[in-house]
């Protein structure tokens, strides 16, 4: 097949992200055969079940062993013991990525491993929902979403092969250092979940407000961070235990200005709330026209609708 | 009409939540006829061009004049004016209401000039997009959505009906006393809005990070921040301003669970954040159940297509 990138790929770990790039390879044809693997049965059972893979392996090695694409889909805190497995049954050239929110953890665990023969290409597509596991993927997931590659000094070759397969996917591919990547998503990912988090635990610790009356009312603002807040809580704790020091960084900063309007509030400033509002209101229309989201006004409705995602 | 709930409607202010609430009438014949103010000579002139109300007055006495309905759809700040202005032209036996998202605030504000012989029936329809002004409109806003009456004794008939005019506009009503109101709204939408509008201040602060950058990668979190943050700014000054006491003390108690959650991230305590994050994802679940969200994932392809806002 002309589209074939990869003769044999390996995904360790089925979760959300996995199981969407398996079926967007088969979509492009992208490569020969994938197998996979996870370390519950249970996954396991399921993926061969409802046919995902071409092959699932009972072990980390039997799925990697001869591939010529390595992507660990695991959690940050279970990469290290997955590399260090693998490690022995690479194949000479192999290339092995990964698909983690934080890119220098990941490379502090996963590098050390990894044999000279290898060309070891961290990656992080910025795509999900708030579902997980391995029966929550499909092929849409990555179209027109960003693909971060963090190459830093790998085999060019082996990095334009790796850029090809998301492209083939449907991603834009854009590539940067480990750092940056790691500040960049503190920034428009890390935090704001963090910050979801924190909200929607608020509301449910207020006692004077009912349970009942915190969802009924959910409508109008919160509804949107208890979407972000019901993601998977694994991958978050690994987050934010790896990417410590630009989420702290840039929560001291978000601290440090929600103070400002909170003593605007209290003094009763109100044109320095509503020249606040006005300028944030601008950048809304910088990802509109970015085409990273529609005009269409979401009236709590809420996301893209079923038919939607099975869209090509 | 059988349908027919008022004969006339006066509608103060044509924004999003006016324009909706012609269509929504008009959809549902539910008055005879609507008239309509907006201060702006400008926007007066888009509502006559789009047909919005039956008939655009110059002022708001002379919409308000001989009307059984007149809602207040001004920005909070601006209620207390308003009534003032039209006070000596209501119709004896008359409702006014308004839709204003803060009620202790308005009923200060408004109740005082009012004569006894109308009934004051505020309002609050938990509804809304991104967009305003009276080209945003749609007579859908309001389906499926909670629209919260504050009647605070007022005569039992005329709430009756006012309630009969929401839910042919589509919504739910329920009935609350104005201090809880503007409590529940604190923790639902006031302090995620300002949460929201902070974190999009920093992101755009922050020059490490270029503007191209967060707008690239909004993806994964903070594009729902963005929506949020692009609501109408004078309407969400005069917000802040109004519900300042119960918005101060949930700021309190988010800067409290916020401050508890970074020291889990600086100490590496991965068991708190992890526990942390599968509580809220409860929370989510029953969002889902009270039917104020879907269950279909949110992939980064944002809000509802236009198609959707245009079904019944």
């Amino acid at each position: 097949m002309s589209t074939q990138i990869y003769d044999r790929v390996a995904l360790i770990g089925l979760g959300l992200i996995a199981s969407s790039m398996y079926w967007a390879i088969k979509r492009g044809g992208l490569a020969g055969e994938v197998t996979g693997f996870a370390r519950s049965a249970e996954t396991r059972d399921v993926a061969r079940e409802i046919g995902l893979c071409d092959r699932i392996c009972d072990s980390a090695s039997e799925a990697a062993e001869g591939a010529d694409l390595v992507v660990l889909c695991v959690p940050v805190g279970a990469m290290a013991a997955v590399a260090a497995e693998i490690a022995p049954v690479l194949k000479a050239g192999a290339t092995v990525s990964d698909v983690g929110s934080v890119k220098k953890a990941v490379i502090e665990a996963v590098g050390p491993h990894l044999p000279d023969n290898v060309h070891f290409i961290p990656a992080h597509p910025l795509a999900g929902t708030e579902h997980s596991g391995p029966r929550s993927g499909f092929a849409e997931l990555y179209d027109n979403r960003w693909c971060i590659l963090v190459p830093e000094g790998a085999d060019k070759d082996a990095t334009e092969r790796l850029r090809r397969l998301w492209e083939g996917m449907g991603s834009n591919v854009d590539e940067m250092d480990a750092e940056h990547h790691d500040l960049v998503l503190a920034v428009t990912s890390h935090t704001p979940h963090l910050i979801a988090y924190t909200m929607v635990g608020v509301a449910d610790d207020l006692r004077r407000v009912t349970d009942s009356e915190v969802i009924k009312y959910s409508a109008a603002g919160f509804r949107d961070f208890t979407r972000i807040a019901a993601s998977d809580p694994t991958m978050w704790r690994d987050v934010f235990l790896n990417n410590r020091d630009a989420t702290l960084e840039i929560l001291g900063r978000f601290t440090e200005e929600l103070f400002a309007l909170q003593r605007a509030i209290r003094t009763g400033d109100g044109d320095a709330l509503h020249a606040y509002f006005t300028h944030t209101r601008a950048i809304r229309r910088g990802i509109i026209e970015a085409g990273q989201d529609t005009e269409a006004p979401d009236f709590g409705r809420g996301a893209a609708s079923a038919s939607e995602s099975g869209q090509d």
